[in-house]
C-alpha cells in the first residue's frame, strides 16, 4: 500500500516535472517556506483584492494600520505584528485596485524591488479577464503568463534571496461572475499555478480554499457578494490560509 | 473525593468571600473559560480605545468590516470568523469614544443586554480618570469601582449565563499621561480588578502586558503615543492577549 501510494506520488512528480519542463519552467523544486531574520520587510502585491481602500499618503511608513487597507494583508500583519514585536517585521502593502499584470511591470521598481522584501506576496489576476470580459483589454491567458513569468524573472534577478508567494486568483459563481468566464478562469489559474512552480514560489490555494468552503455548505455571496471582492469574513480565512501556506 | 471536593471549594468560596466581603466583594471563584455554541454573540464594550471609529450606520449587522473598526475587536473577529465560519459566530463592537462607567450604564440595555452576548468584554476606564485630571468630571475611584460593580450586576441578573470578560484599564508613561495621573490610576486598575474577581469575569491584564514589553526594550511611544490610544501594533498584541486569556 505504503509502496504503491509512493511510487504513485514519484510518478505524480515525474510527470509534473516534465510538465514542467515542457512548459519552458526551470525547476520544479519544492519552494521553502521563508525563515525570517529581524527588520524582515512583507510586502502584499496585487489589486483591489488586497489594495481594500489603504491610505496611500502613509504608504512609506511600514506597519501603518491605514496604510495595510482592511483586507487579508492586515489581518496577516495583526496576527504576526503583537506577538512577534521583538522581531521587528515591517509590513507593507501595495496593492492598487484595478492593476493586472502589465500595470504591476510599470511600477515594480518603485513599489517592490527598491522596498527589498524578505518576503513577496503576489495576487494577480481577477482584472486580467475581467476587463477583457467587459471588452476593455485585449490580453490572453498566453500574455497574463508571460507577463507574470517575466515579473518573476525580474524579481528574482534583482532579489534572488526572497520568498515568493504567489496566490490563487479566485472567484465565486455569482455577481459579476458570469458563466463566459469559463474555462478561461480555470486556464489563467493553471498559468498562475505554472509560474508559481516555476519560481519555486509558495502557493496559496485560495480558490480551493473557497470552493471547499462552498461544497461545506457556504453560499458564494458569504464570501464575495460580487463574486470578486471577499467580504471580511473571506479575507479572515484568507489570511489565515496564508500564514498557514507561509509558514509565519 | 467528589465530597471533599465539594466541601473544599465551598470552604474556598466562603473564605474568598470572608477576603471578598473585606474587600467589598462577593465571590472569588475562578472565571471559567468561555465554551461557544453555534451563533452565540460576542461583544466588545468600551471607550475609544475599542471603538476605534467604527461604523454606527452598520451597527446592528454582526460581522461588518466597518462596523467592527480598526482596534482589537477586528483583530480577534479577524482571527476566529475565518477558520471557525461553520460556527456562525457573531462579533459586534459598541465601544463609544470618551464614555465612562457612568455612560454604560445609559445605553446598556441596547448596547449590551438586549445582543444577548455569549461573551461580554469591556474595557473602560481611562476617561473616568482622564475627564477628571481635565477638570471635566468629579468622579473618584469609589465611584467607578461602585459603578462598575452596579455595571456587572446589572448583567449577571439579565444574563446569567454570559461569560464576562473585564480587561485591565492601562496607559503609557508618554503623551497625555502625567505624573499627577499616579497613584490614582493603578488605584483605578486595582478597583477594576476587584469588580472582575468578584462577578467572576476573566481578566484581561493588558497595563501588565504592556508593561512586561516596555521592560523589554521597548518605549511607551511604540504603544501609544498620546499615552492612551493604542497603536496598530498595539492592537494587535492586545488581540492576542484578549484570545489567549479568553482562550478562544
Amino acid at each position: 500500500m505504503k509502496k504503491n501510494a509512493l511510487s504513485r506520488r514519484k510518478l505524480f512528480l515525474s510527470s509534473g516535472l516534465v510538465a514542467a519542463l515542457q512548459a519552458g519552467s526551470s525547476s520544479a523544486a519544492p519552494a521553502k517556506k521563508p525563515v525570517l531574520k529581524k527588520g524582515d520587510v512583507i510586502l502584499f502585491q496585487g489589486d483591489s483584492v488586497t489594495d481594500c481602500r489603504r491610505a496611500r499618503k502613509q504608504q512609506k511608513h511600514a506597519n501603518h494600520q491605514a496604510a495595510m487597507g482592511s483586507g487579508y494583508p492586515l489581518f496577516v500583519a495583526s496576527g504576526l505584528l503583537g506577538r512577534q514585536h521583538e522581531m521587528n517585521l515591517k509590513f507593507y502593502n501595495r496593492g492598487a485596485s484595478g492593476n493586472r499584470v502589465p500595470h504591476l511591470h510599470k511600477r515594480w521598481k518603485s513599489d517592490c524591488l527598491d522596498l527589498k522584501p524578505a518576503v513577496l506576496s503576489i495576487l494577480i489576476g481577477v482584472n486580467d479577464i475581467w476587463h477583457k470580459m467587459k471588452g476593455k483589454y485585449d490580453g490572453t491567458v498566453k500574455s497574463y503568463e508571460e507577463g507574470y513569468d517575466d515579473l518573476l524573472k525580474k524579481t528574482r534577478d534583482a532579489l534572488p534571496e526572497t520568498s515568493l508567494v504567489i496566490c490563487e486568483p479566485f472567484v465565486m459563481r455569482c455577481g459579476a461572475v458570469e458563466d463566459t468566464w469559463f474555462p478561461e478562469f480555470e486556464q489563467r489559474r493553471e498559468a498562475a499555478r505554472r509560474v508559481a512552480q516555476k519560481h519555486n514560489a509558495l502557493w496559496v490555494p485560495f480558490q480551493e480554499m473557497f470552493d471547499e468552503a462552498i461544497a461545506a455548505g457556504t453560499t458564494p455571496q458569504h464570501w464575495a457578494r460580487d463574486g470578486v471582492h471577499p467580504s471580511f469574513a473571506a479575507h479572515c480565512l484568507m489570511a489565515q490560509k496564508w500564514r498557514e501556506v507561509v509558514g509565519i
